[in-house]
């Protein structure tokens, strides 16, 4: 997507003029997002370890893409099939819950050892740019699904769509979930304006969704988590789009705290309700959402909130009563919720669209 | 209320041991919580207006009785009519839309034109005694009816009830309206926990109600404005109650952005979804929400932050994409929704409990 008038993906690998393989990667540093763009160069595994730790760069898919050129980067120092594997272990431990990360990892090192060790260097750079193209190209299907959907309400006016968090091309290699559709409608001329959730607790909407999409020139509004109820009473949302962390076998969306909200003020508005997801992101061995134990954050995520300073750098405040005076206030963060499946009009992923009762039957075709 | 273990209210007349007039009014400078607790000294008309236009005093109750003590510090000065009318007029147009205020103010002008000059002073400040003593006296009965109702559902163990926003003692002159009932079940010895909304974008959830409810000794957990509806899911949450800046005719209540979703949450999980006012809130002239005009505020209180900078002091800080290289971000700030009355199960008021369908009855009694 375009940053500054120029078209980015969140992670490339920097090849010389006259080299097949590379020596470095990028990546957009997101921790300084949407304060200052910078990219930052990676040319060792270390490095990257470093930069999933610290979510320089996050989201599912840009994880797994991360890790996958952590191996590429082992690789260029030594092929050894304990070094790499050891550089595997490293890379899968660095965000142990991230499924897509132990997936990407396990996939490179699949392809490499069945190689000679002289063969390895060449194919661990072509498996992770596999990857992410393979990431690239089923976020365009979902976003040409999307798309479809879109134009079967769009009238020719200004099209209102709601969003929460984060699922947008930064958090994958390029697209996004989410926003894929957005993007892609957008882009083919729609007329096409943004509601974006500020999504407290970490404010993935108001600092990564919203950058994002006013880079892009998509037209788009920041709003507080609570506002999205009221602007659906009034008829001025026409869709809700959200991502999933994990969509369950009976179509239960399990994402961002907060979207069962929205979820519930879109079913008493007669707003669709759509989850846009790529078919790997169907748990189907879970058959519904009361299954899922939600993980509780950290309680900092809540109680100090990260900013740009009068000094323009990054800078944290206290917003909860706090310090040696404060009588006891607790904290809880839960940081996911469940939609039961009566409440979404559809699962976008990028084989098609199909109400969540249905999934089970896409399953068997 | 309890703060530092020494009972408080929100304002009060500073008298002197031989005296039956007041100097000068205390007040609690909310500008500065929950980081600070800090009593300001008012002796005059002008840093009274201050007070008001700042919002070291909000909260309506708490405004009017501030307006009120605005009248009896000008008549320290001068008992001219003239002058007591241009005082009036400033402290009315200190806030235009509260309601309170001017319905404090014209009962202090009522009151005091009705006297001859010279017995203005002693009936100024005992008229703005009286004013806070009703609502103090208004906010013990909404506590008792909410206590009878807390009682009925109460088990003997922990009771878990959510709240939105801040409608409690520091809004009003001491108790609050939502809180009254809180702080009445906790002093009855009932064990009590309050599930406190952050409510952004003021957050007067996470800064007001957490201290006063800490202050006072009561458990209370904050939470993202996000997470109520997985807690009730959860079976964590066994009443709501909010307060209300307006309640309709048909029983349609009109509080901070954000209460629609948790009544929709609460009816969707079938717990208890109350407003507690008193009963001048209710308009009787508007018959359904429909009616009101919504408050768009401030863009700043979505995209700049305050809270406790590392130096101790109130701090700002920018959360939105900003300054010249940043790319368009709009921001939309309405105030308040508004819940219809079908997700309300019942209003609490000083005159006693009854479902919002029945609220024109009660007015016709």
């Amino acid at each position: 997507m375009l940053v500054n008038q120029q078209v980015f993906r969140t992670i490339w690998p920097n090849i010389a003029a006259d080299k097949v393989i590379a020596t470095s990667v990028s990546i957009i540093d997101q921790t300084q997002l949407p304060h200052q763009f910078r990219v930052v160069t990676v040319d060792h595994l270390e490095s990257m370890l470093n930069c999933i730790k610290t979510m320089q760069v996050r989201g599912a898919p840009l994880i797994g893409a991360a890790a996958a050129y952590g191996i590429a980067l082992a690789a260029l120092i030594s092929t050894d099939q304990q070094d790499l594997q050891l550089a595997a272990t490293k890379l899968i431990a660095s965000r142990p819950t991230a499924v897509n990360l132990q997936w990407a990892v396990q996939r490179m090192m699949n392809r490499l050892l069945a190689l000679r060790p002289a063969e390895r260097v060449e194919a661990a750079w072509q498996e992770a740019a596999n990857i992410c193209n393979e990431d690239v190209a089923q976020n365009q299907a979902i976003g040409q699904h999307g798309l479809a959907l879109i134009q079967n309400q769009y009238q020719g006016k200004r099209f209102n769509i709601l969003t929460h968090c984060n699922a947008g091309w930064l958090a994958t290699v390029d697209y996004g979930t989410a926003l894929a559709p957005i993007y892609t409608a957008h882009d083919a001329g729609l007329d096409i304006h943004v509601w974006v959730d500020e999504t407290r607790p970490r404010n993935q909407g108001a600092s990564l969704t919203a950058w994002e999409l006013g880079q892009h020139g998509v037209p788009h509004t920041v709003i507080c988590d609570n506002a999205g109820g009221h602007l659906m009473q009034h008829g001025q949302v026409d869709m809700v789009i959200v991502g999933a962390d994990r969509v369950t076998a009976n179509g239960d969306v399990c994402n961002k705290i907060g979207t069962y909200l929205k979820a519930l003020a879109a079913f008493d508005n007669q707003v669709p309700f759509y989850a846009a997801v790529p078919t790997p992101t169907i748990d189907w061995a879970m058959h519904d959402g009361r299954e899922i134990e939600i993980e509780e954050r950290s309680h900092e995520e809540v109680s100090i909130m990260s900013g740009q300073g009068a000094d323009g750098s990054v800078t944290q405040i206290h917003i909860l009563p706090h310090g040696p005076q404060a009588a006891v206030t607790r904290v809880a963060n839960p940081a996911f919720d469940v939609t039961p499946a009566r409440l979404v009009t559809g699962i976008i992923t990028e084989s098609g669209v199909c109400p969540p009762q249905q999934l089970q039957t896409m399953q068997r075709l």
